[in-house]
């Protein structure tokens, strides 16, 4: 692991400007929330940074325009592909009608109809595959050597990565002088590309990293020093149940300081007082760092601390917890 | 009706303008969020003012606020009250605390807990009585009698109605141009305020009161010409099953140009549409306004349209759609 990190070249300064620049015309440059109930609830202030806002419910959308966006002309005409069933399809496929290119999305059968929809109504195609890693693999191989499409992993990819810290440089542009910047980890992307703008744009600002203790893998990779890949995982954070890869699990290593694990109660329970008392939709990813600080997984007491909301994109219709009354 | 319309001092631009400056320091100027999905939908450009994001979850806690702030010393001294079951109580609780100075709620004796322990939290103090409107006044006329407390109207009193304007006053400096501004009408105290504010400082704008039709004494007082009281309303929206009274009946009259109605499905549609795809919480009072242009119970094609988002404080035990699956 350690000669490749060092061979491989990881989005820099250039790199996180240009993929801000890039997004700019096509990503809501997302509000800052803050809450007195939660600062006097954990002793810290907090700056919400509500990706649950951007375009498609989530940050994904922006590693999908600037990944979309950076194709040459020749390559983007044969059109981008990936596999997902979550935010990133939906993102991968609006940057692509943004662009007017054709997108195939690779989807399990199992895919909720209504995701299926959504992708579909962005014009992308949908290709089926049995729900297994080596179905969608295969499958995946094979539309990309039948249209030459370019590949969009949703979190290994570095243009996705690069697009994803522009979260944190908006943060950073509108927030000054924070202590702490919290997101969640699933795939890594996010967190990567958090952590990479922290690093790059501000000094002393420390990254945690905030997971499920039922998806922990990026925690005891981290820990542990070797990538493991999640057993069975089982969360209600559902964006987070894959693993981290091969650019995204050294560059967590190298840029984030700490990665906390949270429990799923204190998940719905963060999830719910956040509806409750900020007015937000944010889903069961997004409340995972809210977890960790509401719940002592980190110290914020005095200090200014970010927190990405990374998502909003819920089916009110199955909510966490149960209906009263 | 007609000769004390006349008789009366309805708040003037000097009046809001001293209660805009009188809350400033203590409301939140909150955001107007803007929709590509709402706005594909209706064909007009539509301005969301977020009074959900206000303190105390409201709109209701500037019209406390600034009656609060009005007294003068000798009065404030004796303390305010108010009878409530709903977001004004627990906004006059809050700006009673503000001041320092002592607030009585009454509230019915099958209040929620939940409204009640928000009420005690700001440290008012809750008299319970009969959930019957006799009880209620007698009860309020004994607590006023017995400490010298002022009365604070949920919404017929003229502080109230002031400071419910400001919320439009914010709205028209964050927004130029618009045609219509859209509130929800119960009481009366925000539509009050939201047409005067619109008639004082903009010109042309068309103001548009919505109301759910199964609690529709507002619009057949403003077209009877007849100030008539509800009729057993039954409505989700239960900050609306209030009467207008004798300041909110003739402003309204006066500087409102339509009031519509809207059903019962139609506001629990809207709001689950403003949760799915604004990822906001909003109550179903404030759904009714977003209910009357996506059912085009008025035109806004090609028009620059403001809502009022009345509130988002709602029981995420209690939600109005059916859990599936």
């Amino acid at each position: 692991m350690k000669q490749e990190k060092t061979m491989k070249t990881f989005p820099d300064k250039t790199v996180l400007e240009a993929a801000f620049e890039r997004v700019q015309r096509f990503v809501h440059w997302t509000p800052v929330l803050t809450s007195e109930t939660f600062d006097q609830m954990c002793g810290g202030k907090l700056y919400f940074k509500c990706e649950n806002f951007q375009k498609g419910g989530a940050f994904k959308f922006r590693g999908a325009v600037n990944s979309v966006f950076s194709l040459d002309e020749e390559e983007s005409s044969r059109g981008v592909a990936t596999h997902s069933s979550g935010n990133h399809a939906q993102a991968v496929a609006l940057a692509a009608r943004m662009r007017n290119i054709p997108a195939t999305i690779v989807m399990p059968e199992n895919a909720p109809q209504v995701k299926v929809n959504a992708v579909k109504g962005y014009g992308a195609k949908v290709v089926f595959c049995p729900p297994t890693l080596r179905d969608r693999e295969e499958t995946i191989e094979k539309v990309i050597h039948e249209t030459g499409a370019s590949f969009i992993h949703p979190s290994n990819d570095l243009r996705v990565i690069a697009g994803q810290s522009t979260a944190t440089m908006e943060l950073l542009e509108d927030v000054e002088g924070l202590d702490m910047l919290l997101a969640p980890v699933g795939g890594g992307g996010l967190l990567s590309g958090t952590s990479l703008a922290a690093r790059t744009f501000s000094e002393g600002l420390e990254v945690v990293g905030c997971e499920p203790a039922a998806a922990d893998d990026a925690y005891r990779s981290f820990y542990g020093g070797t990538l493991v890949l999640p057993d069975h995982p089982n969360t209600i954070a559902d964006g987070l149940k894959t693993s981290l890869g091969s650019n995204t699990f050294p560059i967590i290593r190298k840029n984030v300081d700490t990665i906390v694990l949270v429990q799923e109660e204190e998940i719905i329970e963060a999830m719910r007082l956040v509806w409750e008392r900020m007015k937000i939709v944010i889903e069961p990813s997004a409340a995972v760092p809210v977890a960790a600080v509401l719940n002592e997984k980190v110290q914020v007491a005095g200090k200014r601390v970010g927190i990405i909301l990374s998502g909003g994109n819920v089916d009110l219709g199955k909510l966490p917890w149960r209906e009263e009354g």
